[in-house]
């Protein structure tokens, strides 16, 4: 690292209250993306970083698409060299049930923990909001002690991430020339704990269902009805309660075809930095993994395909007791991938299975909900190295090559699309409640994250 | 008949109009008796119902419980001879889903069917006010020609049928003296077709449960925790999805303990009423029975116990998809009990299978919705064949006994705390839409409902 660069990293520690303040700015944006009432306040969010990214010196952007706007912003201060392109996302996940929040989700705060960390508590504020500013704000440290960037660099900010995110491909297809750069870079995923830098390199993908099922043509009396008339909603429980067998092991044909295990190699990196179980799930308050038998918690996670019923309705749900008999009864199931698996063939074993059980006079309809494949980043990429070393400066600590549990279909879809691998260097701890509750972000991820892109960039303008 | 009767029967049919004015302004109050919001408006309906009898010269009062009020009223103007008590419920279900109703669920209206039928349109039309509303009409024909009633009545009409009614059993054992009569009338039962009028000899019983499971802290990242983190939602799936096999067959221990087959000759009865099961089903869209092989449509829901899920909730239920492991599922659920069957050995069986199915990590808690035995009105008590043969003149077809797949528990609380038998008579019909988006109430059942009772007193007063 040269002396300059260490000069880059001190205006990053000055500049620490007025980043974290523009962070609060962006979460205090409402940017639901599944929800439409919250549409304008999406667009609201891609005005902002793209307002930020034109005060920066970017050339940058509102990309109409046919859901919420993309942010497009280039600034290739060095002519030529090596070219990034940066991805993250402005749009968060709904925030119900909030009644659990502790405070207002879009109005960020933050608090210090029992054991002294400081966190930034807000919907967003970890995912990917917190995370997509870390890369921003070490730009504009590089331009405020320089004027120039170390690298070209390209920055692509969507507002789908958490809603399917159906226009990112054909975005990424229709301006392919232009987003084009030698590697993809993308700050969306976590540390394996408070001090490891890591670099993901395998990733889970999604098939996303809705299932409805109706039986009569309206709510019945149990009393009038009850025992001859269907039941939408045991109907529905015996369905879904019978993709799964008691081992954890999915029942649906096929589902396994093409999945492979993690060498030996892998197993053992990952059971060093995980021994056992209980730093997975005591956390959560919970002991015993629910997946297959014979892989430990963090293999089902990161290398094993999941089945989860993310939400399920029908009937009287409200204060008290209704005896009625439903009409229909509605199920949000996903599944998790593994790099081999097809999304679209386990859509159709699952839609196949739960028609295969219902008799009769239960008709079933299907939504879906995004499908994405699971993807490994080669490990011998020739950025990669690069990158962890450079992580490792910041930490303190030798970086890991990790896997996520999570789907981020943009690194299947900027490979089909453009070409180009990606590299997944994110900041966020297990801990943050991203998708949950009082979703926070450490202040260490904020602040070290912009310190440990400042490294990057240099990193990677002298290799 | 007397004549003196016949100028009774020609009042109400000269009344009528101002008899449904009187229903549409009961009606318009809401008083779900489920919702604690509403307990303002059960009292106004009480209070309504307690100063119509006033008004008819009945000693009419409240009578304050631990929850809504009960309205007691007695007209002793024959001072001897038989004494009825009649019994209904002023309050009503719930109105959810809101979106499925016509008109308001509490702006009644007439109106007309493409067969002609007129109806009044309304939750509680049927059940329970339109019904309750045929007696004290007939008790007001009587007064308004006779200034007297044929025998002596006492009304009681309570506010939380439709909520458990937990308060009604002290309240009958606390006021035994004051209640206690010849025998219990109960309109809130209906007709097995539009012609045939009936009187209901058996009744269900209902154990209500809720049962919730927790598994995680808080709800979860389906990419962070999907495999390993068990899933509140799937285990109750699992576990209520098997209550019941597939051939409709409870599979709890001893849950068809003292069960009675009804005898060749009462299902040949029934099987007269209704010769296929798509009388039963067809009017509301099925036309499979769903209940144990061997049994019609119309024995699965008069003579043997079922089981349901009435309500179901639990994840992400509402627009768009959402990728959360949630941490708790919860679920409403009841079984409609027959003669033999003990709820709280049921309800002991249900929980136990429940636990026996949960993995360590699940904590399950249980809530009672109420709990009554299923009860068989004696064929050969002595008013039940004076009352039959009213009705069979009043409609002009031979009045039958059937069978009830409801619960109204009043029938076993009254035998218990009053030992006094009790007569179902009412005049709803199975497309009444009780406790479902538009319910209804034909105006011929009320106004034939009202002119029945009238000749059921004027027979009881002559035997």
């Amino acid at each position: 690292m040269t002396e300059s660069t260490e000069t880059v990293l001190a205006r990053v520690d000055q500049d620490l209250d007025k980043s974290l303040e523009r962070l609060f700015a962006l979460l205090r944006i409402p940017s639901i993306s599944a929800q439409p009432r919250h549409a304008g306040d999406c667009r609201k969010a891609a005005e902002w970083v793209r307002d930020e990214l034109t005060a920066l010196g970017f050339a940058a952007s509102l990309r109409e698409t046919p859901g919420h706007p993309m942010v497009v912003g280039h600034d290739e201060s060095p002519a030529e060299g090596l070219h990034v392109l940066f991805y993250g996302h402005y749009d968060v996940q709904p925030t119900d049930p909030l009644s659990l929040w502790k405070s207002d989700p879009f109005e960020p705060s933050i608090t210090t923990e029992a054991d002294g960390r400081r966190i930034v508590v807000a919907r967003g504020a970890s995912d990917d909001k917190g995370q997509l500013l870390t890369f921003i704000e070490a730009c504009r440290a590089w331009k405020a002690v320089h004027g120039t960037l170390p690298v070209r660099v390209s920055i692509l900010i969507e507002g789908e991430e958490e809603s399917g995110g159906a226009n990112l491909m054909p975005f990424l297809k229709a301006n392919a020339t232009e987003l084009k750069a030698d590697v993809a870079l993308i700050c969306d995923t976590g540390m394996p704990d408070r001090k490891t830098p890591a670099i993901t390199t395998s990733l889970r993908g999604l098939v996303g269902e809705e299932v409805e099922i109706v039986c009569a043509t309206h709510d019945l009396h149990s009393g009038m009805f009850g025992n001859a008339a269907r039941n939408p909603i045991e109907l529905l429980c015996k369905a879904l309660g019978s993709v799964r067998d008691d081992s954890g092991h999915v029942t649906l044909p096929g589902f396994y075809d093409n999945v492979v295990v993690p060498s030996d190699t892998v197993r053992a990196q990952w059971r060093a930095i995980f021994p056992d179980d209980s730093a997975t799930l005591a956390p959560v308050g919970l002991s015993q993994p629910a997946g297959e038998a014979g892989f430990t918690a963090i293999e089902q996670i990161w290398a094993r395909p999941s089945y989860e019923i993310n939400g399920i309705s029908g009937g009287y749900e409200g204060d008290g007791f209704k005896t009625v008999l439903p009409a229909k009864a509605m199920a949000k199931v996903s599944f998790r991938l593994v790099p081999g698996q097809d999304p679209e063939a386990i859509r159709a074993a699952f839609r196949a299975h739960i028609r295969a059980v219902l008799p009769a006079d239960a008709k079933v309809s299907f939504t879906e909900h995004g499908a994405s494949t699971g993807f490994a980043v080669p490990e011998d990429g020739p950025l990669l190295r690069t990158a962890l070393d450079a992580l490792g400066e910041e930490w303190g600590v030798p970086a890991v090559s990790i896997g996520c549990g999570g789907s981020i279909p943009v690194v299947a879809e900027v490979k089909e699309a453009l070409d180009m691998d990606s590299l997944l260097v994110g900041f966020a701890q297990d801990d943050d409640r991203i998708h949950s509750p009082n979703e926070q972000y450490g202040v260490e991820s904020f602040h070290k994250g912009i310190r440990s892109w400042v490294r990057i960039l240099d990193a990677f303008s002298r290799r």
